[in-house]
């Protein structure tokens, strides 16, 4: 066994215990309202729930998760790797009672938008005037489609993927013309393309396609290829190659928007933003993009990253001021399991050292310091500059069953593809 | 010279070289668009600009600043106070452009509603569905209206105060029905009563009428007193005397708020309501509501600051639990500005040793941390829980030149007011 073999295979089971141990189990555990449907995202450190809103984002991408998780292990496998501590036909049964929840109670009829929340009961509480909340119910439809499809269940699966299609092509409208959302546009305000919009659509376009929820050739309605060039040119606006930056927020042109609005950077998001593009230039062949991926990655991690203290901080400002939020120099979770998955894929790539240790790097720290496996499962969100959690919960409105699954589940599939053998030549 | 007299006359000194030598100069030096008239508030460390919006809470903030100024000195005085760094005419030549250029650009044309921002030419920005932009350009045009009344400039002063007037209707009329602002109540979420809504109107309500722009039988087509006794009922809804906690958000009833909004607390903003109630009951003459003002601070003092570090958190949770906003443990500016108004003015009331232990401790601990005096000027606005400088500039969209001038003034003027020898009895 060589070194990195060792490396891998040590990685590998500290993420299995991370996965099929604690992150799963803990939301298995407390997230479920078994009597309504749907999921609870306010847990207190041992999971004890302390505000029972249910939140769009946080439903959407709770279903995508258990539907990710039944689609890559079959019942016996769940049980195996979590030492009989999950079960996939729960998964299934909870990720379907919360899409009929939170479809049949969540979506305005008066114009398909799309509820940030709702009442334990199902009553409206929040609208955003964005199309992430619609979004992440869309991608959390989707592969739940597919599971169900993948277990015989094709009733089902074809009413969700109805749904799923309708929710998507409103979101593809409305990342083109965002008016109907609502949100008014000052005269003097600056017409900006944000990276957010692009990259998640791409993502949610990218998903259903792998599990087979959608294909080019579906009648959709719309082009599905032309829309992801579409996304990739968007997001391609944002990555600024003389600098080696990639900014949030640019003119709808390209050119650079005045004010800080314009020089904010979101590392977490460029890093992600990278690994989608990555996966589709993976998927389409397009290599041209394999390069712009990794800059785009290595640039925000690099910048991104602490010399001081670790950890990538939350906000930057292009120029090296400090950014107007408040938050900026917080480490929070899920930037970092942006950046394991990206050096993940990087490093099944290139099998080159430098990605596995960047991988190690950042998977060490987020471990050491977001990791509650030995207390009450599930990781922290927030730590302050120097690493101190700063907030005890394990869920609130922006932080569910998602990023560290998602981020666990992901790396575990690469580290095990990583470590089958190599095709010998003849 | 007693003890405590030395005391006030060192902090006095203390106070007069933070205000007159470098806050006020910072701002006059840096923040004016002397071209097109309005303030700049997004300044760097040493004041140079960063953003050139113009935000209309820190215009109309500033404008009330100026002019506050101007009506506590004469242009020999401030020459004095300040070794000739401050001209009082300067002051209100300032402020009156940005009055004329925030209002004449910041108030949209169809519903009277005032913009949040505007870009440096006066084009709208954005748009918040709140009353605050409305509010503090209205208290911006009225004391500044009552400094140009006192230098017998009446014919611009009645202007200022007819434009005062048509704003302060409109806030009394969103502060009972928001519904005009255009924010979707959405049909689960629980109808709330804030506290930010009408503690800002008493307060404009009390500066209005201490200045004289606003007078309880002047014609202005609502009850002014009426309209304070319903700020202070919906204020004290928020004074919990059993838990001995101020609450940001209770039920329209006064009833508690479920989940976690009804848990959020504010330290600074409770302690800011506890003296803008203060002041009210002494000029009104309702000594009852005297202890209560004194029990919204304490109690937000004691609970809010940090026993570990010292300073006073942004956010608490009433059960305990952690905050979900980010910036929860972080250390503003601000709520350290109101704790020395408030318990300045509880001792000038008082004259209790507590109250004057309690002013030295959140005045020493601000002016050693948040005072830049010594370098570029101002105060630093933001601070990690440990009380290091995490943002490093002077001014940004929500800070601007009012908390630190504000309470420097108020208390320096208190000061002076408790070392003024006591009359003797005959």
């Amino acid at each position: 066994m060589t070194d990195t073999t060792a490396v891998l295979k040590g990685v590998r089971e500290n993420i299995r215990r991370e996965l099929f141990e604690s992150v799963l189990p803990f939301w298995d555990r407390h997230s479920v309202d078994p009597e309504l449907g749907g999921f609870f995202a306010c847990l207190d450190k041992d999971g004890e729930r302390y505000d029972d809103r249910k939140f769009m984002w946080l439903n959407g991408r709770q279903v995508y998760m258990y539907a990710a998780m039944a689609l890559s292990f079959s019942q016996q496998q769940l049980e195996d790797l979590s030492g009989g501590r999950l079960d996939r036909a729960k998964l299934i049964k909870d990720a379907t009672a919360a899409a009929d929840f939170m479809y049949s109670h969540g979506v305005r009829e008066s114009d398909g938008q799309v509820y940030f929340s709702l009442t334990r009961h199902g009553q409206p509480y929040h609208m955003e005037r964005k199309i992430f909340s619609a979004a992440f119910l869309c991608l959390g439809l989707g592969v739940l489609s597919a599971a169900l499809r993948a277990d015989g269940c094709s009733a089902k699966a074809g009413e969700l993927e109805d749904r799923c299609v309708v929710l998507l092509k409103r979101i593809v409208s409305w990342s083109h013309d965002p008016s109907p959302l609502g949100k008014e546009a000052c005269a003097g305000a600056p017409k900006t393309s944000p990276l957010n919009v692009p990259m998640i659509l791409l993502n949610v376009l990218d998903e259903l396609q792998r599990c087979g929820a959608l294909s080019p050739s579906t009648g959709v309605g719309f082009d599905v290829a032309a829309e992801e060039a579409w996304c990739v040119e968007e997001i391609l606006k944002h990555v600024r190659f003389e600098e080696k930056k990639v900014l949030e927020a640019v003119l709808a042109d390209g050119s650079p928007c005045p004010g800080y609005d314009g020089r904010h950077m979101i590392p977490g998001h460029a890093i992600e933003a990278g690994w989608f593009l990555l996966r589709y230039a993976e998927r389409t062949g397009e290599d041209s993009l394999v390069q712009t991926a990794e800059h785009m990655i290595s640039w925000s991690f690099e910048e991104g990253w602490d010399p001081k203290h670790g950890g990538l901080f939350y906000f930057l400002d292009a120029e090296g001021r400090s950014p107007v939020y408040l938050e900026w120099d917080m480490k929070l979770w899920w930037p970092h399991n942006e950046a394991m998955i990206a050096y993940a894929l990087l490093y099944e790539r290139s099998r080159q050292d430098a990605h596995l240790q960047k991988f190690v790097q950042v998977g060490d720290w987020a471990l050491r310091h977001f990791s509650d496996a030995a207390g009450g499962g599930e990781w922290y969100g927030y730590l302050s500059r120097e690493g101190r959690v700063t907030h005890r919960f394990k869920g609130g409105p922006f932080k569910g069953c998602f990023h560290v699954p998602r981020c666990l589940l992901m790396v575990y599939q690469i580290l095990g593809r990583c470590l089958e053998p190599t095709p010998q030549p003849p």
